[in-house]
């Protein structure tokens, strides 16, 4: 059958857009900027919120939610964080529209202007810091530990859908805690839950590290990124946790008693993911055909299509294919079993293989006769007959080994396309070619911001796992002791 | 120990303040008309989420996200929804602040106006059904069966934690039908998935009805409400769910080839809860102590307070508890040990009281040597000893019977509080001291609103479980077939 989508080899941005919206994953808005997640593509999405939450529940963490709004003198309090995020936030000036009468459909009153614009919240430690103000009085009141899930605004002129949106959705925590210690490990902590969930449900392997000071978040100190590999090479920011000091507690007075009875300021640190890792999911493993999700985050992992040209034969293999759905279900497997009548099973095929289902079961009369059922797997592309007794044991394996699969293959892709470069010249024509690449730098932001110019590439992070290792600055010819992760970036 | 709380008969309102304060369920924020959602009470909602959506998904419907911002002229489309909610909008008009140089700080950047402005919706129905417009082309495209867990902003004049505030977290259903009958049968199912969590779960009785043409949603044909009467007599509006008819359809374009190869307009429905359910469960419940939380919406059902003097006491009565703990969670109850040492037992009793945990355990060095626990119940603040062998039955039996004596509490109470008037007089004096007054009505919204103007009582719905009786109207004498619902209303 024709091919849906255009080809990866042929035009990747343009791939990843058509599979976006073929396989029914989002599209774009009467609103500039922002997107409809749809159903399917919001599935995959409350997969990854469960996940997500359970962990940060697992590490102490509650939430809780704070306003949309945000006073727009609140951004001035931080120095920093104002200029990061003033540029790009959307304003609210009104309260009430009104009848126009001289043109019909309804106006703006003039007459209902907010003395104190509102900023629709591009990130919320501001408002949350002027609350934490009223949590914490003292030594006992720490750790505060607080995440909240909602919806954000950063007014961006290029989107694209998942990537970067005007609005999105995202998860950000909030932490205060008594010492720098406890905040930066409590920074580490998370960054290792954001790779942890990364690996091992996304099956998408991620590089931890540090970003330079030119990459930080805003108002933070430190701030940790995990960093994957896309299937063009190109790297994709897939979470940050901030270590923020004392910046907020400072901006917002947010002092506590100590157990001697001083008086300190808070450590902070906020960390978040987003609707972004929706994008970052897709890019990592999916092929020409379709998507190729991994088990652990689909939103259902096996499909079940009967074969059939009479009523009686649907209703001898519908009562077999639901005893297989009761095992399936009996052993957590998620199933969808698609009798529809108005779509032929070629149809099906095409449409599981592009929203992809790990698994596709296909059962006809033959099958019923000999006691078996073709099963696909969608990583692969492979198909096997098995026999229907037992087959729910043989895909619970199935399902880990395609989870396992999916890694691995992404884990080799980024070996195979991660370089160590030592001089400008193999700088440039490397990263031109895509891929990570590791080199030395001096550590100034002169020379990373002569690389980023000269080649659009950036020093992704510090990799936290490296090896000291004398060198010299790939740019700049000085002194380093050690190489940076260099890449094109989404 | 000193009383926390306003008692409800010296200051109902100031009653319910309090308690959400001191409970740490909300609070007010910065930002005019806009709350904080603590985490005691966002785990609240959590819970009451989480039914509901599976609820939302054993009927059929799918989740979905749609833009936080409508543009204004989508409000013009649909006559009586613009009515409706044009007067209460917050509207975005820009898109940058810039820094002041005059005054200091940050100010909106003048040349950053949007062409048209942007409404932060109130509800969605503009938005979803100018997307519909491109998911529906056949009738294999319907039913379509959508859900959105969003926050909303309506400006509020007068806001009050929880129950009216300017910004909300609420889901809205929105589903698109071929046939009127279909969208009728939806709206039903609806208004009784939200009357069965609100009587299963909430563990608070609600009369199912329908609104007046003067309650009716703006844009709806008919308006289902679930009605809870709080402890103060007055009326509640808990869920609603509206048959839209095509006036969605109309305005949007939306139209459908059918089977037979015609095209007609789509039926639509929409249906929503909110955050006022936190609301209504506190003010159904509780009492001058603090909450009382049916079981099945608790953040955590039980909570285990070890007496102690000494550290070793501590260690032996610990390990008694990880076992009942253990045993509790075999059962799927949840259950905090607070084993803080910074906090006296007397404390953290009242405490837990005020936070409305259905059942206490209290165990000490005693009980140890007697291989007994004290077990209290919040809802009627009975204790008694117990054997700690076999505790985890006695608690699960227990949990059981404290979620339906609350249940049967409140049902009780409404039963007292509802009365038939059959003159104005009688309506005025019995209006006035709360509760509800069923009582003949003749059907006109000129008696509607002179009762409203004379009493403030409204007609909270039409209930759909009614006896036909002949009767004379209260207001004007005319002649009724039935009595409908009257009440002061939240």
């Amino acid at each position: 059958m024709a091919k849906v989508l255009t080809s990866r080899s042929e035009n990747y941005s343009q791939w990843y857009q058509d599979l976006v919206i073929k396989a029914g994953l989002a599209e774009n808005s009467a609103v500039r900027g922002s997107m409809v997640i749809k159903p399917y593509g919001y599935a995959i999405w409350e997969k990854m919120q469960a996940e997500l939450d359970r962990m940060f529940k697992e590490t102490g963490h509650e939430n809780a939610y704070f306003p949309l709004f945000i006073p727009k003198s609140f951004f001035s309090k931080e120095a920093s964080h104002v200029k990061g995020f003033a540029k790009e936030c959307a304003v609210v000036t009104h309260y009430r529209l009104k009848t126009d009468e001289v043109n019909g459909g309804v106006m703006v009153d003039p007459d209902a202007k907010l003395e104190e614009e509102l900023i629709v919240r591009p990130t919320s430690e501001t408002i949350i810091w002027s609350t934490f103000k009223n949590w914490i009085q003292s030594y006992r009141d720490l750790p505060l530990l607080i995440n909240q899930w909602a919806n954000v605004v950063r007014w961006e002129m290029r989107t694209r859908l998942f990537l970067r949106t005007a609005e999105f959705l995202w998860q950000e925590g909030h932490t205060a805690h008594a010492t720098k210690q406890e905040a930066i490990d409590e920074t580490e902590q998370m960054i290792n839950v954001y790779a942890d969930f990364a690996e091992n449900f996304m099956a998408m392997p991620v590089i931890k590290g540090v970003k330079t000071e030119n990459e930080r978040f805003a108002g933070a100190l430190e701030t940790y990124t995990i960093e994957a590999m896309m299937q063009d090479g190109k790297a994709l920011q897939s979470g940050t946790s901030h270590f923020l000091g004392q910046n907020f507690a400072k901006a917002f007075d947010v002092k506590f008693a100590t157990k001697e009875g001083n008086e300190e300021y808070v450590w902070a640190t906020s960390w978040g993911v987003s609707t972004r890792l929706v994008g970052a999911l897709i890019m990592a493993h999916s092929d020409d055909n379709g998507l190729v999700l991994p088990p652990k985050l689909a939103p259902y992992q096996v499909v079940i299509i009967p074969i059939y040209r009479k009523e009686d034969q649907l209703a001898a293999i519908s009562e077999k294919v639901n005893e297989v759905i009761a095992k399936l279900k009996a052993k957590g497997i998620s199933v969808k079993y698609d009798n529809r009548d108005n779509r032929k099973p070629g149809w099906k095929f095409a449409e599981y293989e592009l929203k992809g289902v790990p698994v596709r079961l296909a059962i006809g009369p033959r099958d019923l006769e000999n006691g078996t059922v073709e099963v696909a797997r969608r990583d692969t592309l492979e198909k096997n007959t098995q026999p229907i007794e037992g087959v729910e044991d043989y895909i619970e394996s199935l399902l880990e080994e395609i989870q396992t699969n999916i890694y691995t293959k992404a884990f080799n892709f980024r070996k195979e396309n991660t370089t160590k470069v030592d001089t400008y010249q193999d700088f440039k024509t490397t990263v031109k070619k895509g891929g990570f690449v590791l080199a030395h730098w001096d550590g100034t932001s002169e020379s990373e911001d002569r690389i980023k110019s000269d080649t659009k590439a950036t020093i992704r992070c510090l990799p936290l796992e490296y090896e000291e290792e004398e060198g010299l600055c790939v740019y700049s010819g000085k002194p380093s002791k050690r190489r940076v992760l260099f890449a094109l970036s989404y």
